[in-house]
């Protein structure tokens, strides 16, 4: 069909223009010098524009009908067809006017954002919040939807996300987790640390630490690379050039170890995409759940199981032979899983973190139907760290103003988090059903078999199916948080001795 | 001016392409991944396809046109004018037929080139080479000339050069210099080395030698990057992002050091191009001579001048405690200005270097002109190397077949390593009369002045003249070998007491 012959040439060079797009990103991020910052920003705008103005041409928007009035076309040309049909509509149904007015107001949001958590003082940033929140409503109702404004704005960051999904998913983890949390908390056990935090950790040794683990995971570095920067990320242009970075603090050696698992999971997801769908959007990683479900994957159902560690403690051992000396798996084991309820949701551990995200989440919802107003924000948040973390903040910038993202005017991000957690023990309960040796496997250090798993069900799959489905058809179930509240459970249990 | 204004927002556009072909290109040669060389070669195709596009669009013509019937309109605006002429109608000129066939023809020249030098056979590159003439002089008469085809080829890499003008300039090289380094051959001196060969010189150390040197010339690192490469060059997209590369080789020290002192020479100029015409091709570097005459200022004329030596033999010592026990700094002056006639050119010294040139750049004119044969060129070779550095090759790889440049089409790009030799003695002439106490300077490591110097009279001044007119408004005099016969000529008798 020359129509979609037409589009997929159209699509190729977008494409192409976002890979040179992600690498100016990368290096802005991980080694630019200073001074080049100005002209950079022209350059991304360059990129930017050019790219835009790709997409929004209206040959797109004639080629599409065309298009979508054949029927059957098959699986990649139907999801092509989606994909396109979404990113045409986000990018044409917004006016000019407005997509201006919000770049604008970001940019002031921004800095009053900044200011109030460095003055701790919420009423510097109401007005620009209040702001925000008007601008989402006006954005959701730019882009439609059925039942609530809310959904509209978690489709920007999932496609298919709903408040009538969500629900469920968090109250489940409401009723299940916050008790676990606070029989753990009741039971005051907290393991011993004094060989964590009495020791120097050197910066050589993490990083060939972190390397060999990526390395042993299955990222494969002849098509990417792992380099250093203040906030760790995984970009690059395209699955052969993947780079991910991460950060060390001598004080501790986990923040680097997990955050390099995370994002490993994050760079052996680009690198397994489906390559003969590149440059089509079918063949992109699916939306920001399923990247997370990667990363988590990796980072906690992996890195933090007990099979993981008696794996690395020789790896430990002989990067760290001296910190080491008489540490066994199980202290290891212990101490990167210590659960303690604390204000900052980035320290968060696996059991408490989803309470963090569960609290923005109702906040969000609330805070566009109008049934919470900016003035009622900051004392409904304490309010809720009260009720499900038992904690309160002594300060606005440990509370309600710790996170970048409603100053940016993201909102209905959040909750990709906790589904990339949900995802990750889904996914991971299913592949355990194939794959009955898994622990003696991670045991071994034998990660080809999981890594092969996702592969094959997640990776090559790309964006052919919107995220729920995909989940349902990797796992047999729709998203749920079943898989992880048992995980998470039998965690705490094998820990603590204690259950909800 | 509305037409001006026009091409103008229209010279932005293009020059931010660059900027970002740039970058692509650096990291394509400093660290991206090996499987990332495919899609980047894609990426850099759509770079190259859509600057070229907006050079080539009929819109500039028009405007060109337009702008170039008004009358005086100053130094900057005729600067863009001509600059902007030259590149459309290069663009333009050379049907795409021809441009194509030439493009395809390099790919497969390179190729029986790699082969004919490993297999140490002329004949293997024989024909394509007699191809790569045949095209050469096509492309001449494409562009136009006035006395030679050869002259076509020289204005490519050089605005405005011609055989008329360099004749003079390798004459007085060839009557000087060649005498000048019998007479040393002659007295059979060679300087001891052995501290040099005798020793390793660990990496790491030669990193510091090479950033402290470059931070003391004035590199700004705030505005620029030193990196390893295998081919070492000075590249960047801009003023404020300038990225220059080395090497290292832990069996010698002067490779590293010498090396990083040229690209820093490049890399100062890019660093001290006039702000106020960004994105104008008159505030861009000027050609190909003048750009090498700022490497080899700081690589030679300071690098290997006995005062640096003296200034830099703390440094040295610094950095290489032990290797440098007991060696003063006139035994490192002298090691690292070894006059030795050998064969291959990127090997060659400051004295010999340039006669390597002029036999390169006497072989092409005659090539083009017809009055040599392809298949009179290896004796040809080897009779001008007996002739002029009494050495002989033995086998076609150490000789006609060193250089990669006839196998990538590009005759008459030799010229401007030469050029920037003469220019650089001739500009350091020029700044010695306005610094009277330049040794000094250099002695106390003070090269503030010198590069200030270059700043004003070169750096600045953009690309707003001709090449040979810059050097004549900076020197006071059109370029000529006067200066660098002068300053070889005194060195060669400092170091070996020798006159020709």
């Amino acid at each position: 069909m020359k129509a979609y012959e037409d589009l997929l040439n159209r699509l190729r060079e977008i494409d192409l223009i976002g890979q040179i797009g992600s690498l100016l990103s990368w290096d802005q991020e991980v080694l630019m010098p200073k001074k080049a910052a100005p002209l950079r920003a022209e350059q991304l705008a360059w990129i930017s524009k050019t790219s835009h103005e790709r997409l929004t041409n209206p040959g797109v928007g004639e080629l599409l009908e065309e298009i979508e009035s054949v029927g059957d076309v098959g699986e990649v040309q139907s999801a092509n067809i989606r994909l396109v049909r979404e990113a045409y509509d986000r990018a044409t149904k917004l006016p000019t006017d407005f997509v201006e007015e919000m770049a604008i107001h970001r940019s002031r949001s921004i800095v009053s954002w900044t200011e109030a958590r460095e003055k701790d003082d919420f009423s510097i940033f109401r007005d620009d919040l209040a702001i925000s929140i008007e601008q989402a409503r006006a954005k959701a109702d730019f882009f439609g939807y059925e039942n609530l404004r809310y959904d509209a704005l978690l489709d920007l960051y999932e496609t298919g996300l709903t408040v009538e999904r969500l629900d469920p998913l968090f109250s489940g983890l409401r009723e299940n987790v916050s008790p676990l949390i606070k029989a753990v908390v009741g039971r005051g056990l907290r393991p011993d640390l004094s060989w964590v935090i009495d020791n120097n950790w050197s910066q050589k040794s993490q990083e060939e630490l972190s390397q060999s683990v990526a390395e042993a995971i299955g990222f494969d570095f002849s098509a990417g690379r792992r380099d250093l920067s203040t906030h760790p990320f995984c970009g690059g242009p395209n699955p052969d050039d993947v780079r991910w970075t991460t950060r060390y603090n001598e004080d501790e050696p986990f923040g680097s170890l997990f955050g390099s698992m995370h994002e490993t999971g994050h760079g052996t997801y680009e690198q397994g995409r489906p390559r003969h769908l590149d440059f089509q959007p079918a063949g992109k990683a699916n939306g920001l759940g399923i990247h997370e479900s990667q990363s988590r994957l990796w980072e906690n159902q992996v890195g933090r199981s007990k099979e993981f560690c008696e794996w690395s403690l020789s790896l430990w051992k002989k990067f760290f032979p001296e910190n080491m000396e008489g540490v066994d798996s199980d202290q290891l084991w212990r101490a990167v899983n210590l659960v303690e309820p604390g204000l900052i949701r980035v320290d968060a551990d696996e059991a408490t973190y989803n309470l963090h995200i569960m609290i923005r989440y109702e906040i969000e919802k609330r805070l566009i139907s109008g049934d919470l107003q900016v003035d009622e924000l900051p004392d409904a948040w304490d309010e809720m760290y009260e009720d499900f973390l038992g904690i309160r903040s002594t300060n606005s910038s440990l509370g309600v103003l710790q996170d970048i993202h409603w100053s940016m005017g993201a909102i209905g991000y959040f909750p990709t988090y906790t589904l990339g957690n949900l995802y990750a023990a889904q996914l991971l309960e299913a592949a355990r059903s194939d794959l009955p040796d898994h622990d003696e496997q991670i045991r071994k250090g034998e990660f080809s078999h999981l890594l092969n798993w996702m592969r094959e069900n997640v990776h090559s799959r790309g964006s052919l199916l919107e995220p729920a489905d995909l989940i349902e058809e990797a796992t047999g179930s729709p998203p749920s948080p079943d898989a992880f509240v048992s995980y998470l459970s039998s965690k705490v249990e094998s820990l603590y001795g204690v259950s909800a």
